[in-house]
């Protein structure tokens, strides 16, 4: 039977509805004020973990969950032992987030397999839709946590991490929640690369670069790599009001200096074309020395530098050298780095890439290559080996805040396209 | 009988041995670390007072507190109802802060009258030496408490802040140390401009200007006026990691760009020799919004700006508005600038600083003028009324910390111009 655009448009645009209640039930169950909070390996995550695991029971759907407690929704395939395609993305939210932000691309996945259902095809291999666990990594500041225990590759130590609100482990969170901690610790894998054929992840973008293009969605070129200084200090010399210009050695201008020194960096590099970003989430003198008439002898800042090539991560974090080296000697103050931390670049797999932009050219849906600036779990497996490639879905307000403004229609428009990818390729 | 040099000279390097004792028994009384604690209305200045009022007595002078429990040590001359000539300086200290700052004066006081005293002179009017009170704002945020108090111009509402530390108000630790403070909220003066016939304060340099110049003291030209932002704010807006360049308000590049911009104002006075300072003594970010990758969408920061002419202080404040206005529309932030202080310029008096540096060359002791970049009582004098003016001691390691340095020679060559002015003016 061949299928046709418009069955396959059919019968993703004709659940609007049901989907609209579904991302409506999870919002009512998460409610945090304006936005939701669905807290990583807590009460908000496994809400959304029950509301999603149900619903693919609803759908006839086997439902596994590995030693981390990730959810796993298969569509059988007729060769359960073929490489199975598999879609997905997090459930959690970031404290006061919005609801989109993770569950569209869960959504999504069941989207498709209902489609793949109602269009009675009769799949080759095995069709996953994944509820990863712990993508936000601002409550236990560890990435990946669920995707990277999948692979078994969370680092051991990771388990010590305490969460910034509860200030519990990481290891007594994942206990409280199901998952079996010891082989977490022991580097047990319920994913294996070899056996998964390709993974999608659809997003709503976290950046209004849709919206100023018009387009509904994008088709991702990678995730970024990144090198981390989060706990960079400064240090120069507290002195009174009354030192001269000359004398002084004053830790908040040269770190204006270094601030500003990494905007001309990413300026340069944004005129010439290369995708990379920077971002300075903390920035402060020390609240214990705060006087009207104290030059600030110290300060503390936190890095973040993304790109998506590891030659230009390793060009930029140079410059960042160079720049600190620089910065110190002008104004007589030492820089010290702190710990380090990085992920590696996670560019999209060439193939999956190019039957992703014929799906959306063969449905007649506009879109445009969008290189990612925010990490996803869809790195984990790129990572791993698995070819994968990512959907974005135009959003006005950003994300990780109430305001993010994601319309069901265009939701339906990426779905689409996955639900083309994923059945033309399991059908193979 | 003729007053020479040399006879005012030895009887003043006498006092060299003394004088090393009390500062050591002073520092020995309120040592914290490596430094001193003579806290503001507190058990740090309570105990520098009896030590200073012990000496007073011990000299035989009148001691006299006021309804501020400030503290006047007063030799009389022959016509009591003639205006006085008045010396002194603070007691307190900031925390860990150094021996001399606010010491040195009401020392060099006390040996100016001692050198009187030894040389036989009979004095016409009252040579006064006072121990003024909480002149460090650090501990209650509020500037010359003690000396303002005295002129009967302390605003009521100051009474009721609270020390940084102790959470207190400023009522209760006057009451404490025996003020009253039913009187210092009336607006009671203890002091008269008109029965000052002049005010000469002795204090540390706070920078090493003098160091640098290789002279051991200096006659101030003044004491800055100001103006002061305590609580400025600048807002952008909160976004994720993933939001490329252009689409950011980043309030943390527009609070670097407005610091830079600053600087670079004062580089340009600096380099047309107009003296002045900016001081930013806090900076920062939202501890509760901190986060890896999360770009800054608030800024908190202080602003003092300081100089010694009322014209270009306007000048300055004009060039800081218009630095925020650029700054915040390049970056598309917004600029609070929050409540809005201020002090009046106090140039010294031009007499007092002719006798002054007359005095010096008399004694054959090498001086320069010296603008006080710092803010000292002697500006409440001269805002009062009272013919004003300073004399700076150098000192290598700034001020406000426990490596304060001052050579007793070198405080001891000041204390040798100020006795010799007053010496010459009390005779008069």
């Amino acid at each position: 039977m061949a299928l046709t655009s418009s069955d396959l448009l059919a019968v993703v645009l004709a659940q609007k509805q049901d989907v609209s209640a579904l991302f409506d039930e999870l919002r009512a169950g998460s409610r945090d004020g304006d936005g939701v909070t669905r807290d990583t390996y807590g009460p908000g995550e496994q809400f959304g973990h029950r509301v999603i695991e149900g619903r693919a029971r609803a759908m006839g759907l086997e439902v596994r969950r590995d030693h981390a407690s990730n959810l796993f929704m298969t569509l059988p395939g007729s060769d359960r032992s073929a490489p199975s395609l598999m879609t997905g993305s997090h459930i959690d939210s970031v404290g006061n987030g919005g609801n989109f932000d993770g569950a569209a691309g869960i959504i999504a996945g069941l989207v498709a397999i209902r489609a793949l259902q109602q269009l009675g095809l009769k799949t080759k291999c095995d069709v996953t839709t994944a509820g990863i666990r712990a993508e936000e990594s601002v409550w236990f500041q560890v990435s990946y946590i669920g995707s990277r225990s999948a692979f078994g590759v969370l680092p051991a130590r990771s388990l010590e991490a305490r969460r910034v609100d509860t200030g519990r482990t990481l290891a007594e969170h994942m206990a409280e929640c199901g998952a079996n901690v010891d082989e977490v610790r022991a580097g047990k894998a319920s994913l294996d690369a070899r056996s998964i054929r390709a993974w999608v992840e659809v997003h709503i973008e976290q950046a209004p670069q849709l919206v100023e293009a018009g387009l509904p969605m994008a088709i991702g070129t990678g995730v970024p790599g990144n090198f981390r200084y989060p706990q960079m200090k400064i240090t120069g010399e507290y002195a009174h009001v009354g030192l001269p210009r000359r004398f002084r050695h004053d830790a908040v201008l040269a770190a204006s200096e270094f601030a500003l020194g990494l905007d001309e960096i990413w300026k340069r590099n944004d005129a010439s074309g290369r995708p990379m970003a920077f971002t300075i989430g903390r920035f402060h003198t020390d609240p214990k020395e705060h006087a009207l008439t104290k030059v600030a002898g110290e300060f503390n800042l936190s890095l973040d530098v993304r790109s998506y090539n590891k030659a230009h991560l390793a060009e930029l974090e140079n410059a960042v050298l160079a720049l600190a080296k620089e910065v110190g000697e002008r104004r007589g103050v030492r820089f010290d780095l702190g710990a380090r931390a990085s992920a590696d670049v996670a560019p999209s797999h060439p193939e999956v890439f190019a039957k992703l932009t014929d799906a959306a050219k063969t449905l007649g849906i506009p879109s445009m290559p969008l290189a990612s600036p925010a990490s996803h779990d869809t790195a984990t497996f790129t990572v791993a080996g698995v070819p994968s490639a990512m959907l974005f879905v135009r959003n006005a307000n950003g994300s990780h805040n109430p305001r993010e403004a994601m319309e069901i229609d265009d939701f339906l428009q990426a779905a689409s396209v996955l639900t083309h990818f994923v059945a033309t390729e399991s059908a193979a």
